[in-house]
């Protein structure tokens, strides 16, 4: 039953009611308090705070909820809701995640904390000022921004369905399909147990389509359904040297460095172009098809854009557009350290040094025969290579000795068929909120384990990303630009009634 | 006057005295309380603490002390005394710093911190368990190690003079020479101010001779004379990429990584075997001299002890002594970041790297000079050089961008003739207290600004190291061995009474 308090918005379309000043008041500040949870996996306790808090607001609009949970020791739970529409013969399932990367807080600006949101006037580095959270009396600005780990990647994904069902609920509009929300809480550690919770409940999760909410919009601003993306696995490498720290007088040219031994090894894995030289790299991988080179062909360009935004003076992959390079696999060194720079560097030869890899996949890739070339080509470069921190004996035995690690167990791309019937109403359900014509991407440089859909579910998945693209997403000053969270809303609600 | 209680002592030889139970608790438990004052450059709280614990250790044996304040702003003062010997026609100059360097306490084993001074049995990579600080009852013994930042370098240097001179008192020996004390606080920090001071104190500190105690005893054990060192000087590297850091996946295989970036870069500065590729790195070096090279002939190899204890499968060099390679100069790299490694790593392309290069020159080689040979190496790989944060436009303008920052002035080698007449009595003095020949080592591969002694006051240093050379020095968990303190005691007392 309706309060008579509901009567006004009953009036409103969606259009209206995400632009209504007192609707965005009041989500801004809920997404504020949800943003205020720390979201990072291994932090159980809050883990389990964000679930519970994701499961509360679906039961504010009448969404019988509960937990799925893979049975696995310190997982997160899965936050699943379901609305049954009588007449309905389509069912949609929609994804998001609500765990964030780990945070290094003393790489963010200074004023902001990971899990303190504070809203800011502009990006950062354009010259963005702190904004007092606005009073009812004050207008919320559509060009603000809201920084907070998870603001955009993918608390935003989790925000946007349920305030969209919201949103038709407060509107009058009925859904023309099934709903069924499925929030994870693993992503970014690479999914670990989805496979488990798959298997477990695949009676329950049946679905026509799963719309994946995560990632961002066209770099152009424009709106973009993305048909696949690239498989991911990251690898620790380390390499080593003496295995006391030296004074780097009393041993220098005698005792070797591991971080120019580091060097030296990374330095094979790429050309200046940023091609990557290791064996058989490219090999695997399945071409676009034509509608999917088409499509390519029609996505507008960004390059000029990202140039100036990013202050870059030359990209890498000279000869092929952005887009096609996002359909190529990468290897990419997410992180790198020996000894100490800054005020703590002192005059020593470390011990070791570190990297962590990390490799996207493409169609046709495998993350195991992937992994496999980069280990044989490190065997090629002549270290000997271990998968735990080394003996004396192994050290005295081998010169040049490296761990390789898998970070979990990776994924392999996922691609849906462009021309699939319930993906492209979904196109056009979006288009109903825009005057352009949808972006479509054959696959997103992003990752996601899409595949599993494919394989457990049987079912296809399609991304809808609603946040603007440079929201520092798996950085330090992640932030989200509120009018993109809207206006996600708006996309949400309008795939729900689709035609 | 001498008081009833030191009656006893005044039976006993330096020897019998440094070995005396009673010295050594009350020695050990002074040490501890010396190393517990952090002395890193910066914390000038404590830095003053430190001096004024050493004026007040000088005083206690009836020198008088002052502070020679550089009179530049945050520099440390050095602590200085003498001791004028009725009828000594010789003077000896005695140098040691009180400063460390730098500490990264996470880096230390648990249950260490570097300024929380610990016993332990025995090296903690062997083994080492700690040890409480012994009662008046129990033996102080000769192979425990006194953990903590300084222990050997060099707060030992100044502990061991001024014990020399207290042995002496203690023993009724009469000095042989004037003596005079120097204890500086800017070593680690390269001696920013030791010139300064030098011109503004010549005349106060006019010596025949100066001895520097720092830096390691022979890695056999043996006790050594070094007649010379290397010179030094820091570079701050860094390579920039986008000016926003990005999601690896959204933006792979477009935007350049700096890690990458840096990794190539350094690769084309050195060989696999360690030498250094730079154009004209080695061209200035001056050789040894003949006797230079008999004496480096007859230092007993070390290579097999140390590749044993450090378990090196294959150190650099090959084809030259350990050293050989340390009287040529360096290319270290001390530390390298970019991004997280470990639980904060994510899947982001960053920023930035940044590399801390130690250079080590040798006798022939020019600070100016040398650096110099890097910066044009690297604007030969295709750089521009700034020594600023860039700018947007700088950033769009040039593809390669790296920043090149000098850290201090840095400093040039120096070599003292190994047939200098007072070195000579110095060698002897300390050959009274051993039953092999001291070894004469024509240069070491650590680093002292000694250039300055020879360019200000005109005079000659020599160098005569007293701790363990496996005592972690620069690095995490530095340690001296407490036989070696001891020892030290006695060696500087021995010079203080050469004939």
């Amino acid at each position: 039953m309706l309060a008579l308090s509901d009567l006004n918005s009953l009036a409103q379309s969606p259009h209206q009611y995400i632009t209504d000043q007192k609707v965005q008041h009041r989500w801004l500040s809920e997404y504020k308090n949800f943003l205020s949870i720390p979201n990072v996996l291994g932090d159980s306790v809050n883990i389990v705070r964000n679930a519970q808090l994701i499961s509360d607001m679906l039961k504010q609009n009448g969404v019988k909820s509960e937990l799925l949970l893979s049975g696995e020791p310190n997982s997160a739970p899965v936050v699943y809701g379901e609305v049954l529409v009588p007449g309905a013969v389509t069912t949609l399932a929609f994804y998001a995640h609500y765990d964030g990367q780990p945070v290094n807080p003393k790489q963010w600006a200074e004023g902001l904390e990971p899990f303190k949101p504070m809203l800011m006037s502009d990006r950062i580095d354009k010259g963005g000022k702190p904004i007092s959270f606005p009073t009812d009396q004050e207008w919320v600005q559509d060009d603000w921004r809201l920084y907070a780990r998870g603001s955009s990647d993918d608390k935003a994904g989790v925000f946007a369905i349920i305030k969209a069902y919201e949103t038709l609920l407060k509107t009058g509009k009925k859904p023309s399909v099934n709903i069924k929300f499925f929030f994870e809480g693993e992503e970014e550690a690479g999914s670990t147990n989805l496979d488990v919770i798959f298997s477990k409940y695949k009676g329950k999760l049946k679905a026509d389509l799963w719309v994946i909410c995560d990632g961002p919009r066209n770099i152009s601003g424009k709106k973009q359904v993305v048909f696949g993306v690239r498989g991911d696995v990251n690898i620790d490498l380390k390499v080593y040297a003496s295995k006391r720290p030296l004074h780097s007088g009393n041993y220098g040219n005698w005792a070797p460095n591991p971080g120019m031994r580091l060097a030296q090894l990374l330095s094979t894995m790429k050309d200046n172009n940023g091609n990557v030289l290791i064996e058989g790299f490219y090999d695997d991988v399945i071409p676009l098809s034509e509608t999917e080179k088409q499509a390519l062909a029609k996505i507008p360009p960004v390059e000029s854009i990202l140039k100036e935004d990013l202050a870059l003076g030359k990209p890498d992959g000279e000869g092929k557009s952005f887009m096609e390079l996002l359909t190529l696999p990468t290897l990419n060194i997410n992180g790198m350290a020996s000894g100490n720079v800054g005020s703590m560097a002192s005059n020593v030869i470390p011990t070791e040094a570190t990297a962590v890899i990390d490799l996207r996949l493409v169609l046709g890739n495998d993350v195991k025969r992937q992994v496999r070339k980069v280990y044989d080509h490190i065997m090629r470069q002549g270290y000997f290579i271990i998968d735990h921190d080394p003996s004396d004996e192994e050290r005295k035995q081998h010169p040049l000795l490296a761990k390789l690690v898998m970070r979990g167990a990776g994924y392999n791309a996922q691609r849906t068929p462009m021309d699939l019937p319930l993906a492209q109403k979904v196109v056009k359900a979006i288009e109903t909120t825009i005057d352009y014509e949808v972006i479509k991407v054959p696959s997103a440089g992003g990752s996601l384990p899409l595949y599993l859909f494919e394989k457990i579910l049987e079912v296809k998945p399609i991304t809808v990303p609603i946040v603007n693209y440079d929201n520092n997403q798996h950085a330090e000053n992640e932030n989200v630009v509120l009018q993109y969270l809207w206006e996600g809303i708006e996309t949400m609600s309008a795939i729900m009634v689709m035609k």
